[in-house]
């Protein structure tokens, strides 16, 4: 089957309502195109899961700080397309700027508390840009799932909480992280790194790891195993740490005592390009 | 038949969606109780143009500010049921504070245009409060209809908004202004005011009058009719105005020259009790 392709709202609208009235068990994959192996898994995870696969395509300018990349974020749509549908999606949808954010739109959703810290501390507004058209992605394909790679880990749990704060009927799927064989988490910003520079990326998942390890080895404080990692990254010349966060993975906040699951969330610039991961760890 | 109240969200959306799944229309009615000749006018119109009628009574605290009325706003749950019975509600959702905004609520919606202005800007984060509790109810019963009244004519207009940009499907309802014999709007809030206050109070609607005489008169300076208002109400010692505001009736954006339809919306308070109104005149 050919891929359906949708660019206004009252199209993905009527295509979504007539699934959901034939029956149809409705997964939606959001994404900002830039397709890679991790779009790729919530997109195979999405196909086994429901009957029909929407995936979006659009870089939300809403998400992005003046100072960030929003124009220079890679786009190929050809290229997307044939990999979404070769991953199992049936509709794929790709609206303009103004399709999504036409002349007076004024409504925006705001998380006040998940997302105003780590993420939120550093990128203001981009939290609510993300919960804004997710909102509106939602309301119009009223999906029963939705998927999220937990590379951006924050972001699934504002989705999270704006689901139950807001009574959402969608459940909310977290993907594992898709990793490249040296450990890298795939990004479509890794496309900004030059060879040296993914070289040099391989840190995060490396001190993520040691983390795990000091963890797994009975290390109970917090504040250790955050300056351990901050050392082990700052031997590499390249890397510039943004933060380093050691947290309860329900609440995001710092811990000093490891208890239980923790998550390690870090920020690390390799030359200009700002790189995320993070590992969650349970205290054996 | 007798009216069904529900005070649990499980137990609201359950009859919501039995009544969808049967093909029933719904009507939605968010109140905040205090029922007076409005609200019923609402509901009336409500039973009229739909199967099922849920009319929700909640004092919303996320829409009073730490300084205005929420604890003295008034409270009588079994004379406000059996009068929205009266009046047509199948369904009456009397929900707790806790029930609404349990520990741990954090997700809001913003209009950060419309709602800035105006009310807006006396009432900071109001709008923010009515537009979140109206979503989570919107969400919960997902009504085919709510209707809210014109004396709130910038929370209808904010609220036409959100569901536009955020593609809900519900449609708006506006339904006329309702006014007693003296022509004082009626609202939940005239009960604060002593009679020699109510009598100051009908100063509101008599400038709103004098307004729309002179537009229909041929006046097209928008200044000229708000310096006339102005000096009306401040002929009545008990009155304080807080605006007379002169505006596009889309946009509120204030106007100088009168064209088309034309919005005069004012504040003022007649003692400690802040009283809104407006009328929406169009040129002949």
């Amino acid at each position: 089957m050919t891929v359906q392709t949708l660019s206004t709202i009252g199209e993905l609208q009527a295509a979504a309502d007539a699934a959901r009235v034939a029956g149809k068990h409705i997964a939606l994959v959001p994404t900002m195109g830039a397709l890679h192996k991790g779009h790729i898994s919530l997109i195979e995870r999405a196909r086994s899961m429901a009957d029909v696969v929407v995936t979006s395509i659009f870089v939300n300018p809403a998400q992005f700080g003046p100072q960030e990349d929003f124009e220079k974020y890679p786009r190929d749509l050809v290229r997307d397309s044939a990999q979404a549908q070769a991953a199992g999606t049936d509709i794929l949808f790709t609206p303009d700027v103004a399709v999504m954010y036409p002349r007076g739109f004024q409504t925006y959703i705001d998380n006040n508390r998940l997302a105003t810290i780590l993420e939120g501390l550093e990128r203001p507004g981009h939290f609510r840009g993300v919960t804004t058209v997710v909102t509106k992605l939602f309301n119009i394909v009223r999906p029963h799932l939705a998927f999220f790679g937990q590379k951006d880990y924050q972001q699934a749990l504002v989705i999270r909480q704006m689901v139950k704060d807001l009574h959402l009927e969608v459940k909310i799927v977290t993907v594992p992280t898709v990793r490249d064989p040296d450990g890298l988490a795939v990004s479509s910003r890794n496309a900004y790194l030059l060879a040296h520079e993914r070289q040099a990326a391989r840190v995060l998942n490396q001190s993520l790891l040691i983390g795990r390890e000091m963890i797994l080895g009975g290390e109970r404080d917090a504040r250790r195993i955050q300056s351990q990692l901050e050392a082990y990254i700052k031997k590499e010349p390249l890397a510039r740490i943004e933060y380093v966060s050691i947290s309860n993975p329900q609440t995001l906040q710092e811990v000093q005592k490891i208890e239980g699951k923790t998550l390690i969330a870090l920020v690390v610039w390799i030359g200009k390009t700002r790189l995320i991961d993070n590992i969650i760890v349970r205290q054996s």
